[in-house]
């Protein structure tokens, strides 16, 4: 029984690195580029597929449908930036961390928070397991002899993520910063040189791609273009993880986390209006074999080097949205376990200073989805876009809220700003809830109110136990009555060092041998009486072979007669040398101290010796 | 938490029967016709086959060869009476159970002794294997519906015996008594039938099964025969099983079973003999779809109903063949056990007065096999008969030796009887081990001597641990001199909880608290000093947010500092009401058990308060 602790401690330093100590905790923070490649990859995805999204809702309509994407995605734009100037204000006024759930439960009571909380959790899981899904998807639609693999692959992706988050925030930026940046650097190339060919009155090739027929089959109504708006919008998620995360910059971190939101916030909207307007200009019709994105580059790139590192930053990028929820989520966690709306192990760091038990569990159940769902797990999608404008609504009224409280300079403005963004996110979940509601938004509906109810029982269980634990008025801590019981095996070393032990404890002492085999004890008796003059010994007779019941009954008696609080079980017990020789033993030691566990007024020393 | 040790004990009595007492262990023994039920399955299964193996052989030689299975049947016959004879003298000369491993153990010495344990274990799984997937085949033949199922049918056949027989002996010759009977009134009636019919001068009606083509194949050579007779041999494994178990008879032991091996020599022989007269008498030929005995019975009975009893009660025999290996296999290791050749739980009768380890064992490893190897378990069946020869022959050479060493009353006769057991068996092996290596009984050269050098592994173990737990000489137990540690988690009820029993135990006492967290201690350190005067707290740095680490250092340089032999650590912990709850907590106490369970010099205390 050599050690399993150190050899798991091996394993766990090779993998994830030597731990680092609480002091560090500062060095481990990310600054501006980092915090970008950390928290960005979630937003910055969606460019790969956000203009895609506005075109295919619109063309319900047919070719009268395609030229409102660019208003709409004007629209969209104007959302990010109010939703990133809110943001910003709520970092910068909550420097420890200011997602939708702080802001929630500061201002509209922990009700509110929960909601907003079991509506990111699920967000959260639901990013990792959807983006994990369809990056893969991408790769298999280069390589279809992979297809077989792919919930494999994806099961492996997120362990992958997972295990690069629990080596460290700065280790995931690091690892993540290249193809992250890469991919933004492709994509503004794009935008910039598309638009500098379209200013001297390029107009593309023709378009390779089969495009869908163009066929009116709904009405152009206000509704649809609504409908094409809120499925733009999945852009915005990765706003509420920087806000989540602001701990995880340098001092000084909200003005740190604030230049963030701006930066992304920039790039998210240069991109997605570019491509839209692109699109239009290109005259692009979303087909079912190839992408949108993928339909502007070999447009404006040709079939090029620079078309082929799009296309596969943007694989790499869909994978990585991944990460910005295992940034956010852990994060959310520990918030709630802080409140003890949670299990407390979430708002443990582990060695390398993150919270790893929310990484793990994030990953598994994400792990699970895949499993579970397949391919099909995109159909979760809707679930998800409500899940994010039920936290951005909550956390935008609360802020306006906070503004009418602390009526600080310009706080009208500020009440304003996120006046606005809380009307326009609280449509967007009304327009989303209900077109999507029969698809798979009632879900959530089921979702929350069962998580906040979880949420509520586990919060009731630690008042309890803090109640309990509580000291109040005058404490005193008067002795117990204790009686040393040594569990005599048989006339052996065991005995010997058992005895030992005893007699270093003063107080009440006895021995007591349980005879299962029914043999002949007066040796072992007169062996104890020279050994341990004064101290009595008693053999209990055991029908059924068993040790655990004639101890209990015999403790029992002797707390009812001897009037004592307390009887500390000793369990001498020798140790061997390896695992295969520790099975061929009993372990009685073991299954007593399990045994004995629930027993009132019971102690078990567990005492262990070399042989 | 509450009680998961009561759940489990209502699920064992509910499946297995409330506990019996060990006085009750003669009760629990059988008579002559239990003893035939538990120990007869084997054997009498062999009658389904037996004649069938002999035709196949020598039908190799065409239709010139058949002739001679009555012959070879004689000469099986002879055998059978020659083995059980000398294993009536055995049984009534060790009347604690006498098989080849004992018989071996006592006169010939532990490496023979273990040769023929270790051939006999083997055995006994694969007769579980193969024998219940035999009987399954037969259902499976007249279901083929089931066919995809047969391994899940075969494993819950397994587990089926194998709960019955940890019910206990008395319980599994009840519930297996009467297909064994209606088996044995079967065979017997089809063979006096038979006979009466063919004294009159019946010839049968003509065969409607297709039969073999009468080819020869191989020339008719005395070997042809000789491995005929050896394929017939396999219905002697059930004697070795009655051997071991003397001691599951009602006294006297040794009487009865020698009466029961009597009798199902007797059984065993006339069915055997009856058969095979009958095959020849009808000019029966092996079949590739209809089986000998059910051609005979066909051919006797007609399509009556107990033509079909017949096929029923077969195929139930060789399921229950299985029981015959769970009534010998846990009673062989036990013996072994006993002898610390084999882990010492086997040698533990469990609540039911059965030795329950090795039924489990048993069971899991002949499901492992079943579900291994699927329907091509019976490629295994040449790995036993050896197995079966090398047991016999050892044990009937034991026998020799023990005779020449008593030389009691009539001791050359016994010593002739025994002597020509072991010189006939021992041609068999040589037969089967000659003709069968190259398709498998090389496996019996290697997994033997394997398994005798595990068998000497851990008897050396064994030894060393005795060794070292013998008292010898003038031996003395001064008390140690012992640290009483009480870990301080925070200022609450479980400091208070675990002051009072620190205080209870007397002697040297401190306390210590780790600071994860590095907050400030101040408070807590104050209380102390007016709770505990006297007792000093330290107070201890954790860089790396870890309890263990500082903890075992501290104890470390206590013990060298302050002479300790031993460091108590007192571990307080609340118990909390279900085991959602305690989910909710870290088990910080628990793990540090875990943890502190190798530390040299430290015992653990672990006291749990209710909240």
């Amino acid at each position: 029984m050599e050690a399993p602790a150190q050899m798991w401690g091996s394993v766990r330093r090779l993998v994830l690195g030597s731990p680092l100590p609480t002091a560090r905790m500062h060095a481990e923070r990310v600054g501006l580029l980092g915090g970008l490649a950390v928290f960005a990859s979630d937003a910055l995805s969606s460019v790969a597929y956000g203009t895609e999204e506005v075109l295919l809702m619109l063309v319900l309509a047919g070719a009268m449908g395609l030229p409102y994407a660019v208003p709409v995605t004007v629209a969209i734009v104007v959302l990010i930036a109010i939703v990133a100037t809110s943001y910003r204000q709520t970092v910068v006024e909550y420097p420890s961390g200011g997602g939708a759930y702080v802001v929630a439960r500061d201002n509209l009571g922990p009700l509110a928070a929960n909601t907003a909380a079991a509506a990111l959790l699920a967000d959260y899981v639901l990013t990792v397991a959807v983006s994990v899904t369809a990056g893969v998807a991408a790769i298999t639609s280069a390589f279809p002899a992979l297809l077989e693999e792919s919930v494999a692959i994806s099961v492996v992706c997120v362990l992958f993520v997972m295990v690069v988050n629990l080596r460290g925030v700065r280790e995931s930026a690091a690892a993540f910063a290249v193809p992250v940046y890469l991919f933004v650097l492709c994509v503004l190339s794009l935008v910039a040189w598309g638009l500098c060919k379209s200013a001297t009155g390029w107009h593309g090739t023709i378009g390779t791609a089969p495009s869908l027929a163009l066929v009116a089959g709904q009405p152009l109504t206000a509704f649809l273009v609504l409908r094409a708006f809120s499925s733009g919008c999945a852009a915005l998620t990765g706003i509420e993880a920087v806000a989540n995360g602001v701990q995880a910059f340098k001092p000084p971190s909200g003005p740190r986390a604030a230049a963030v939101l701006a930066v992304l916030a920039t790039i998210l909207g240069v991109s997605t209006l570019g491509t839209a307007v692109l699109a239009r200009h290109l005259s692009i019709v979303p087909s079912e074999t190839e992408t949108v994105l993928s339909q502007i580059g070999r447009q404006v790139f040709g079939e090029s080097p620079m078309y082929y590192l799009l296309q596969a930053t943007t694989a790499i990028v869909l994978i990585l949205a991944a990460n910005t929820s295992f940034a956010g989520c852990p994060r959310l966690a520990a918030f709630l376990a802080d409140d003890k709306f949670l299990p407390r192990q979430f708002g443990t760091l582990g060695n390398r200073l993150v919270y790893s038990n929310g990484i793990i569990v994030l990953a598994v159940v994400a792990c699970v989805l895949i499993i579970i769902f397949g391919g099909a797990v995109t159909r979760l999608i809707p679930l998800y876009a409500v899940g994010v404008f039920t936290a951005f609504t909550l956390s935008q009224t609360g802020m306006v809220r906070h503004w009418f409280r602390q009526r600080g300079a310009g706080w009208q403005t500020r009440a304003v700003v996120n006046g606005v963004g809380a009307v326009v996110t609280g449509v967007v979940l009304f327009v989303v809830g209900v077109t999507k509601f029969v698809h798979g938004a009632w879900l959530v509906c089921v979702f929350i109110p069962l998580t906040v109810l979880a949420f509520q029982q586990v919060r009731r269980h630690y008042q309890w136990v803090a109640d309990s634990l509580r000291l109040s008025g005058k404490v005193e801590a008067p002795a117990l009555r204790n009686l040393n019981l040594l569990l005599v095996g048989g006339l052996n070393r065991g005995l010997i060092e058992g005895l030992r032990y005893l007699k270093s404890l003063s107080g009440d002492a006895c021995g007591v041998h349980v005879a299962t085999l029914g043999q002949d004890n007066t040796k072992l008796e007169s062996a104890w009486k020279e050994l341990a003059p004064g101290i009595p010994l008693s053999v209990l007779a055991s029908p059924y072979r068993d040790i655990s019941g004639p101890l209990l009954d015999f403790i029992e008696a002797e707390r009812a007669q001897g009037g004592y609080d307390v009887v500390t079980v000793i369990l001498p017990e020798f140790t061997v040398r390896s695992w295969w020789e520790s099975m061929l033993h009993n372990h009685t030691a073991l299954w007593l101290q399990f045994v004995l566990r629930n027993a009132p007024g019971v102690a078990v020393a567990n005492m262990r010796y070399r042989l």
